[in-house]
């Protein structure tokens, strides 16, 4: 496995596997490696000749508010994590490669990123596709992973790379959970023992919520207030930032529970911001 | 030379050009070609094994009341030009092929399409650069020849490719310009006998503010007043939309005319807006 810092280096190795006909996988990743992120790595392994991991900490996808520079960074580790579960190539760039001087180029996807997480974050989804962007054009990969736990993410950048033509085929793998259903996060590191007992709320919340629909399909503010009075009266201090039910191709609220539908929140313990989601129908 | 109307098409193209260990040029245009564009063909000719020549009239970098549905479209003499110049493919894409249904995404390169050409025309940068970018994808060339008739444009997408990490070299040509100095463009065919005549003021006034610099570097103020008192004196019920004269990297307007400068106007003759610029020192 090489880790690679440079641009240069890392379309080397592409380069060097494209001739040798191999198919090439991205699982880009802003670090501090779960076993979310592993089970991308192993999608990726599956389908494809050279696997890259891209671990990138992307300023541009943080608020000025929010914990960019106190985000974990666990560099040995990640590394580690990718050597032992097959990865080729990782890619570590310093913010000055990615980010060179002057840049003044954004790449936006109308609607889709401003509901859900885009209320509360507004430019996160920007930043993300810019980057994004960036990383399909210096690794050109055949296709790239990423995870349902970010499924707004995942369905603004299917959205974007079909937008603009980009070669790559989008691959979302499912949401890896704790034992106790929490979705595996990196931000997790952040909770205190309580705001991590208190969590599980999350994903029970997102459970109650589907047995109701599969029961009834009672109308989506029945189904969302149930949810707040879960996560309110299960989750201590923590406070509630959306609680959606969404159509999940459009991200747009629905009132219907009959059809397909994505259940998504956002809870913040302290500084803590934690989103999870499930598809339901 | 094969006219192609489909993205699996250009892209069989070019990856047996490639297989073939060529160099790919890309010449995008909107048709209605001139000896402007054949400039491009020859440029990327003599130093691409394969040129790809785009015909594409982009529905985004039109404004509402701007002139998309009338402007020339001359597709049979394209490809005629076309193929005397050396051409390999033509890319004729229908709007169906460039934008599926549903599309959301817009790529914008901050402040340098905000001014100029960018205050009157507000959407148009950022549809120039979605729809270079999707070509860049769906063509993937090792370079792309623009005319510097559209500087702002040629900045623009020059800046856009480096933030964008886009693996593509991008060529700027000279002006090419008519006996009489008018810079050739589509929408010079708009033009009545009387405008035709009259437009040569647009370049006369880029060479009266040329030798004024050359003489004694007057400050950009007094230039200006004297390019629009040429054009409004010479080229009749014209409406001046603006003389500019700016930094040749920012595009933001400069005082001095000690150090290099582009002087830039965009005139309009009843419906038909012209631009030309010069860049001086």
């Amino acid at each position: 496995m090489k880790v690679v810092e440079t641009i240069d280096e890392v379309r080397a190795c592409v380069a060097e596997a494209r001739a040798a006909g191999k198919v090439v996988g991205l699982v880009a990743t802003m670090g501090a490696l779960h076993a979310g992120h592993v089970s991308l790595v192993n999608a990726a392994r599956a389908s494809s000749g050279l696997v890259v991991v891209s671990i990138f900490v992307n300023p541009t996808q943080f608020g000025p508010t929010e914990d960019f520079s106190r985000y974990p960074r666990t560099p040995q580790a990640d590394i580690e994590t990718c050597r032992r579960n097959g990865a080729d190539v990782v890619f570590m760039p310093g913010v000055e490669t990615i980010y060179g001087p002057g840049g003044k180029t954004e790449v936006r996807v109308r609607d889709l990123g401003e509901t859900l997480c885009g209320r509360s974050r507004p430019g996160h989804f920007a930043g993300v596709c810019t980057v994004v962007g960036k990383l399909f054009n210096i690794v050109a990969p055949d296709r790239a992973f990423f995870g349902a736990k970010d499924y707004q993410q995942a369905t603004i950048i299917r959205r974007m790379t079909a937008d603009l033509n980009f070669p790559v085929e989008i691959v979302v793998c499912p949401t890896v959970r704790e034992a106790d259903g929490l979705a595996m996060s990196s931000r997790n590191a952040y909770l205190t023992p309580s705001e991590r007992q208190q969590a599980t709320a999350l994903y029970e919340s997102l459970c109650l919520a589907e047995w109701m629909i599969r029961q009834a399909h009672p109308p989506a503010d029945e189904v969302i207030a149930a949810m707040r009075a879960h996560l309110t009266s299960r989750s201590g201090g923590a406070a509630v930032d959306y609680v959606q039910i969404v159509d999940p191709d459009t991200l747009q609220d629905v009132q219907s529970t009959s059809d397909p539908v994505l259940l998504a929140l956002a809870v913040r313990f302290g500084q803590t911001r934690l989103i999870d989601n499930m598809r339901v129908g």
